[in-house]
C-alpha cells in the first residue's frame, strides 16, 4: 500500500465533448472523500457547484499531492510539462482517442480511481528531454523533439554528435528524438521501435533520410545529443517539443538534447499493464 | 541504328559550378557536326562564342529533335515538364549529385554523347502523373506528387479512392504518389519499393501513417486516383509536383491523380543499364 | 452478362472441419440447377448422396467449365497449379483463415455463388511464376518462389540477373520472388509492398539481407530472372513453390524464374472488391 | 592509466588465411615485453618457435589477465562464451570480414595493441543472454537467441511473456532476441534498431510476422522473457545461440531468456569509437 494522496488538483481540457459531465462526476466522487480539492481556474468553471479552491495551473501544479488530468494524451503532455519541475504526481482520465498516458476511462472513476486514492497504485517515472538552442534552454518534451524544415517537406543537412563524438550526418526531412514514452507516438509512425518505459534510452530516427543505409538508433538515456544544422540550409529549420511550440533554428546553429533533471511521476492503477495498452491502443501484434 | 537527331536544343542550369565550361565544351563538340543548334536564352549567354539560335524554353522545347539538359535531376525534372507536351526527346548531362535521369557525365561528351548523336541510342518512355484539384488541372510530375500539411509535420485526414472504389482512409503526415521514375527518389526515403521503369504502375505511400498496419501499395499505371481531404483538416493541406510548385488544398476538396497523356522520351546511350545506376548512385544492394 | 458455366467440377480439402456439410450444401445447391456436376474422387466421398461423375483431379481440371474449390488459400494454390495448364476457370469457397483467393463464404452459396452461375461474374487473370533449375522445369507458383538455406537460417550468397543483366549480389537468408497475387502473402511479412493484381510485375525481396542498403524491387512481369548460387554456399540451398514442394539446389547452380505461359482464370462475383479484401483480411490501413 | 595485463592468453581460428603469420607476429611482439604468454593448444601449433605454455581453452580462459582472440566476430563470439564465466577480459585482432567485436587489425599490433598493453585502454561490459528450455540451462549468447522452425521457413505459433505478463502472440517464422551487441548483427538484417552497447536492453524481433501490426520492441535488460511454443506446432522448432549450437524445442515447451550472471569484459583501445565502427563496418548513415 502506497502513500495516500490528500491534496488533489484537477485540470481538464475545455474543448472536449462532455467534459463538464466527466469533470462534475469526478468532483462529486472526490467530494465524498476526505480530500482537499482544487481546480485550475478554467476547469473549475466547468464543474457544477464547485466549491474548492480555484488556482491557475502553475500554482496548482506546485501545491498538490496528485494532479488529475481529464483529457487525452495531448492534455497530459501539456500538463506534464508544467507539473514536471515540481515533481507532483499525475494521473489521467481518458477523454481522447488513444490514451497511452491516461489510464482511467470516465466510467472507471468509482472503481479504478477509487483504488488509487486508497493507496493501491504504483508510481512510474517517465523522463523528459530538454532542448537547448545555441546555449539557451527552450523547452522540454515527454514524447519527442522533432527537427523539421518547417514548410513543404524538403531536405535538411545536419550532423549528430553524442557526448562530443561525431555520430553521422544526414540529408533528411528531419529527425525525431524520442523518449521511451514517445516511442509509441510519432517515432513509431516513422518506423521506430517500441521502447518499454523502463528502458533508459533515447531513440534517434531520421525522417525520410536521403540514403538507403539509415536505421534508427537507440542510445543511452544520459547521452548528450547535439544536432548541428549545416550552413547549407538556406531557409533554416524548426524544432518542436511534443508536437507543440515551434522554435526557429537558423543554419549554423546547434541544438542540444538531453534528459531533463526531473522526471514525470505517473500514477498507474495496480492493474495497469503496458503490453495490454500496446495491444489494445495500437493493435500491436494483432493476429490475422 | 535509330534515327539521327538534326535540330539540337540546349538548356543548362545557370547556378551550377563550372556550368559555362561544360556548356561551352558541349557547344564546341556539337559545332563540329552538321547540326542545327539552338539554346535557351539564359543558357546561350553562358556559352562562349555562341552563334546558334537563342529562344525561350517554351519555343525550344517545341521545335527540336533532341533537347540536351545540362544539370542535375532537378534540372531534368523541370525541363521534362515543358518538353513533355511536345514529345521532344531529351538527354541529360549530369552536373548534379545523383544523376538518375542524366546519364552522361561532362567528360563523356566526346564518347557517349557522340555515339548517341550517331544514332546509337535507345529511347525510353517515362510517364508523368497529372493532378487535377477540384476539377482543375494543376500540374504534372515525372517523379512524384506529395500531399503534405505545409507547416510542421502534423496529421492530415484523407481518403483514397481508385477508379471510384474506396481504398482506405489515413491519418498521416501526407501521401506520396510516385511513378516508377520517382520510386528511387522521395518515395524510397519513405520506405517505398524500387519500381523498374518498365513497370506500368504507381506507388502510393502514406507518410508517417498513424497506424501500424499501413504498407505501400503499387497500383496499375492507368488507375484514376482520388484523394479526399476530410473536413476535419482545419488548416488544409498542400500539394507539390516533383518537389516544386506548391498548390493549396482546403478541407473538403479532392485531388485527382492520373497518368498524363504524353510521356517523356528519355534518350539513353546503348550501354545504359538501370541496375548499374541503382548500384552506383544509390549503393543499392552494396555488400558489407 | 458473361458466359454461363455448364460443366461444374468440385474439389474440397478433406481435412477441414465441417467440410462434408459445406460440400453437401454446395452439391444440393448445384443439383437444383441444370448443370453437369463432377467431383474429384476423394471429395465425392465426402458429399452425401453424390450421384455425379467421380474423376481424379487431373481429369477434372481438364474437362470442366468451372472448378469450385472448397478450402482455404492453400487449397486454391494447389488446385490452381493443376488447373492452370488447362485454362479452366476456378472460384473458391472459403473454409480457411484468410481467404484472399476464395471469395465466397459457405453461407453465401445461395446468394453470391448463385449469381456467378447466372453469368454475373468477372474473370481475372492471375499469372504464375515458373522455375527452371539448371535448365530443367521444376514447378510453378501462383504466390511465390522462395530460395532459402533449408536448415537454421544461415546466410546464402547469390547473384541476381534480369534479362541477362547483372542486378546485384546478396548475402542473405534467401530471396522471395512474388507475383502480385503473392504480394499479400509471405512477401508482405518480409516488408514487401502490396501489388495490385492488375499490375504486371514481379517483386524481388531479399530475406534478412546482410547489408543496410537492400530494398525490395518491383520488376516487369515479363522479366527473365536468374539466381546464381555462388560456389561458397557449401551446404547448398533449397527452393519452394507456394510454400510447398522443396527442390534442392547445389552451389554453382542457377535458377531461372519467369512468367508461366498460361494464367489462372479466377472468377470473382461482380461485387468483389480487392481493396475491401485488403482491409478486411489484412486490416490494412486500419485506423487507430 | 588502467591496470596492466601480465598473463596473456592467445587463441586463434586455424581456418583463416594467413593465420600463422598474424599469430607469429603477435607472439614475437608479445615476447619483446615482460609478459607471461600462453596459447590454446591448437593455436600454439600455428605459432613459429612458440615457447610459452600450451593449455586447452577452458584452462586458458580461467587463468589469464587478458585473452587475445585472433579471428573474426564469430571467433570472438565462441571465445566469449567460454571466457564469460571466468570474467577474463578479451580483446580481438580482426582477421574477418566485419570485425564489430575485434577492434585491432593485424597491422595495428605494434601501435594500438602496444598501447593497450601499456595500460591505455578502457574496459566495456557486454552482457550475454542465457536460455533455459523447460527449466534446463541450454546456453548463452552474446549476440542473439534465434527461435526458428528449422526447415523451410514455415510459420510458428508462440506467445511471449515478460516478467510473467502476457506480451503478445505471434504467427511468424521465428523470433530474434538480441542484446545491444547483437543489434548490429542478425537483428539488424530483420529490420531491428541499432542499440548502443551502453543501453541496458533486449530487442525482440519477430521474423516474417504474419500480421501488418508487428514491430520490434526494446525491453529492459533485466526482463525475464518466456516463449511458449503453442501445441499447434506439429513439427516443433529449434533455438540457436549466436547462430551456433541448435537446440530442439517441441510443441508445448517453453524457453526462458534472461541476462546471464556475468558479462563479457571487452577491452577497447582508448581511441575506439562505436559510431565510427557503425559508419565504417555497416556504412550506416552513409551519404549518397
Amino acid at each position: 500500500m502506497s502513500k495516500k494522496f490528500q491534496r488533489i488538483g484537477i485540470i481538464g481540457r475545455p474543448e472536449l465533448e462532455d467534459i463538464e459531465t466527466t469533470l462534475t462526476n469526478l468532483y462529486q466522487f472526490l467530494q465524498q472523500r476526505d480530500l482537499m480539492i482544487s481546480a485550475e481556474t478554467t476547469t473549475a468553471q466547468l464543474i457544477k457547484n464547485f466549491s474548492g479552491a480555484r488556482v491557475d495551473f502553475q500554482q496548482l501544479a506546485k501545491n498538490q499531492d496528485l494532479i488529475i488530468v481529464v483529457g487525452g494524451d495531448g492534455s497530459m503532455l501539456r500538463a506534464a510539462n508544467t507539473v514536471a519541475q515540481h515533481g507532483t504526481p499525475v494521473i489521467g482520465i481518458n477523454k481522447g482517442r488513444l490514451g497511452f498516458l491516461t489510464d482511467i476511462s470516465p466510467d472507471e472513476i468509482e472503481t479504478r480511481l477509487a483504488k488509487v486514492l486508497e493507496g493501491e497504485y504504483w508510481q512510474a517515472e517517465r523522463f523528459f528531454l530538454q532542448i537547448c538552442l545555441d546555449g539557451k534552454d527552450c523547452g522540454i518534451a515527454l514524447n519527442d523533439i522533432v527537427l523539421s524544415p518547417g514548410k513543404t517537406p524538403h531536405m535538411l543537412e545536419f550532423e549528430i554528435y553524442i557526448d562530443e563524438e561525431f555520430v553521422c550526418s544526414h540529408h533528411a526531412d528531419g529527425l525525431i528524438a524520442s523518449t521511451p514514452t514517445g516511442s509509441t507516438a510519432y517515432s513509431l509512425s516513422g518506423g521506430g521501435p517500441i521502447v518499454h518505459p523502463r528502458v533508459d534510452a533515447i531513440v534517434l530516427l531520421p525522417m525520410f533520410p536521403h540514403t538507403l543505409s539509415a536505421r534508427p538508433i537507440v542510445v543511452a538515456g544520459n547521452s548528450e545529443i547535439r544536432l548541428e544544422l549545416s550552413a547549407n540550409n538556406r531557409s533554416g529549420a524548426q524544432v518542436s517539443c511534443d508536437g507543440g511550440e515551434i522554435i526557429s533554428m537558423t543554419a549554423n546553429s546547434h541544438l542540444a538534447i538531453k534528459k531533463y533533471a526531473t522526471a514525470l511521476k505517473l500514477i498507474h492503477p495496480m492493474d495497469y499493464n503496458y503490453y495490454q495498452t500496446l495491444r489494445s491502443k495500437l493493435r500491436w501484434g494483432q493476429q490475422l
